[in-house]
């Protein structure tokens, strides 16, 4: 995997880039749809590629550990040949949904051991076991096992959960190193600075991360619950410690403006459930700002659903359809609306690297930070 | 509306025609998905012209009525503006709707008070009503307000419902005579053959509709739960009543048997919630038979869904993916289903036609009836 630098705004710290893969090139920044469970929620992979245009997805170890399993999963040839994606997706490690979504999880050194969602049985991740995981899972980047923080956090937690992160993290590499891809294509370990929202902590894990010397670094920890500011201030701080020519990974941000002040940051990579999460509910994100669609206001509003995007979903159909079928609890009203909502956010990512190569960057930003946040 | 009957199938009744319509022309035999409240459920418009190559859809007064209701779908210019189907569409009557979904429906001579599934308002439809209602909608092809007899249903019964029926069909035929389409587009009404299962009742009930000159009439009162060789008795009464220059529509009708069985007594025109409704169970209906894709023995056939089947859904997702997605109750599971379903309905009756044309459908038809109710 390389990644080119191609471009720097002069008034941020954006960059515009092409990161190389087995499974094609990503232009960056780039936002990727998150498929957690081998699929985008309610988007087919045609529309992923036509409408949205995505360039990457991620999936979940998981998720995909629990179902459909390893054994699947391997039979098939990797989640490429699984889910028919062809392009590049990186999977998530896992981390972060052992802490949020299993029951009875119990940390030690050697792993975690947790409950199944699905159907209560006991498993065991470790730093071992889950590059193992996304071997078999065959994702073109892997994330490295870490544990995300809560927000807030004690700082003695905080710092005791870094160092075990750290020492996951050598264990993770080691494994990586020593293994190879199952299908016959190049897979990349990415590893993940926590910290909380400690400023030593961040500068001494940034550190940490960007001496591996990997393919791409990730920042992790951040978007669960603080501050917006707190965010940025550490985003900055982790990034102008992470080497600049690689790619650099802020996990599960954002909100569209999360996502354009964190490019401004140097940021490359975003991943977030918000603009399909949010779709299933009614809400919108336009290139004119926020539409709450279920809102009676909409009914009679023939206009598409966003014009000035590319893309079937905004385009094809009107507000007053979109609403109808939410009203009506019709299936393709989540399916219209988790299509737009994707295609602006990588509409959104397309336009700031365009704006960055252009040198205009900065200014744009902060006109449509504002814009993208306006209630419609 | 003008039909063109270009073949007729040596050994059976069937037929092969072109209805034109104002949206377009349909080859028949043909099977129209319904889109109760204007969309096929979990299935796009853009997924139902080139997977599905749907030729025409389906509405339902009754549904479309209460939401988005008349307002809203006269402010767009009828549904086919609404929701941006452009090709032809028929509207149910709501009669079917009324006596299944609404609660304390009362029939009178005048019509039929309902209360509304969705929040209990009391409505009141009236031949007459039905008429101005499916004017706003403005499908290409409408029905006339009728009573839907169940099954089993008692003599006198049956013939009391059929006689206002037909009071009830004078009434949509005057109002429907007496008023335009709102659009700049032809709309027609089709009668519908009542009768229950009763021989005497279906032939005057045939005759009174043939008398009424339409430029197609419909079967209804069928597949309601009587045995399958009853219904085919009734069609074939009926239809050899029915003009031969004018297509005619069995009502909510059926299995792809049933289809076929169907076809050869000199049926044109089905509709059916079943491809759609069992695909969202994960029933799906394929050239080799019928796959249950929840089953355990799909988990590794990474084989297409139906490989002889044009259409995306069909032929780029595997059934382990398929079951996988159903196992997790991801939406995408009956987005494929369903536009999976459809496709083999739309083939079904294209391979139909074909047959017809060539003059083999009598034994192609038995053979299939037996291939598409194998259970794989």
């Amino acid at each position: 995997m390389t990644f080119d630098l191609l471009a720097r705004d002069p008034a941020t710290k954006a960059r515009a880039g092409l990161l190389h893969t087995a499974h094609g090139a990503i232009e960056t920044p780039i936002f990727m749809p998150v498929g957690t469970a081998g699929t985008v929620k309610a988007v087919s992979q045609q529309v992923l590629r036509t409408d949205v245009q995505a360039q990457i997805i991620l999936g979940n170890t998981y998720h995909l550990y629990l179902r459909p399993g390893l054994e699947v999963l391997q039979a098939a040839g990797g989640l490429h040949r699984f889910n028919g994606w062809d392009g590049p997706i990186l999977t998530d490690s896992g981390g972060y949904q052992v802490f949020s979504l299993s029951n009875t999880r119990k940390i030690k050194e050697e792993g975690v051991t947790f409950r199944s969602h699905v159907d209560g049985s006991k498993h065991l991740f470790t730093p071992e076991g889950v590059m193992d995981i996304q071997r078999v899972i065959g994702a073109d980047i892997i994330m490295a096992f870490d544990e995300c923080t809560p927000w807030p956090c004690e700082y003695d937690y905080a710092r005791r959960s870094l160092d075990l992160t750290h020492r996951w993290l050598q264990r993770c590499i080691q494994r990586f190193d020593a293994t190879e891809g199952l299908y016959g294509f190049e897979q990349n370990l990415f590893p993940i600075v926590q910290g909380s929202t400690f400023k030593d902590l961040r500068v001494q894990s940034a550190e940490f991360v960007a001496a591996q010397g990997r393919a791409g670094n990730a920042i992790g920890g951040l978007s669960v619950g603080e501050p917006a500011e707190l965010m940025y201030e550490m985003t900055e701080l982790v990034c102008d410690i992470l080497p600049a020519d690689k790619p650099r990974y802020l996990m599960g941000v954002g909100t569209p403006a999360n996502i354009l002040e964190n490019i401004a940051l140097g940021v490359d990579m975003f991943d977030c459930v918000m603009p399909t999460r949010n779709a299933r509910n009614g809400m919108l994100f336009t290139t004119q700002g926020i539409v709450n669609i279920t809102n009676k206001k909409w009914a009679t509003d023939f206009t598409p659903i966003d014009p000035s995007l590319p893309g079937v979903a905004s385009t094809f159909y009107s507000r007053a359809y979109l609403r109808h079928l939410f009203q009506c609890k019709e299936l393709l009203g989540p399916q219209i609306a988790s299509a737009h909502n994707l295609a602006f956010y990588l509409w959104l990512v397309r336009e700031a690297r365009t704006q960055i190569v252009a040198g205009t960057f900065g200014p744009w930003k902060d006109r449509m930070v504002q814009q993208v946040m306006t209630r419609l």
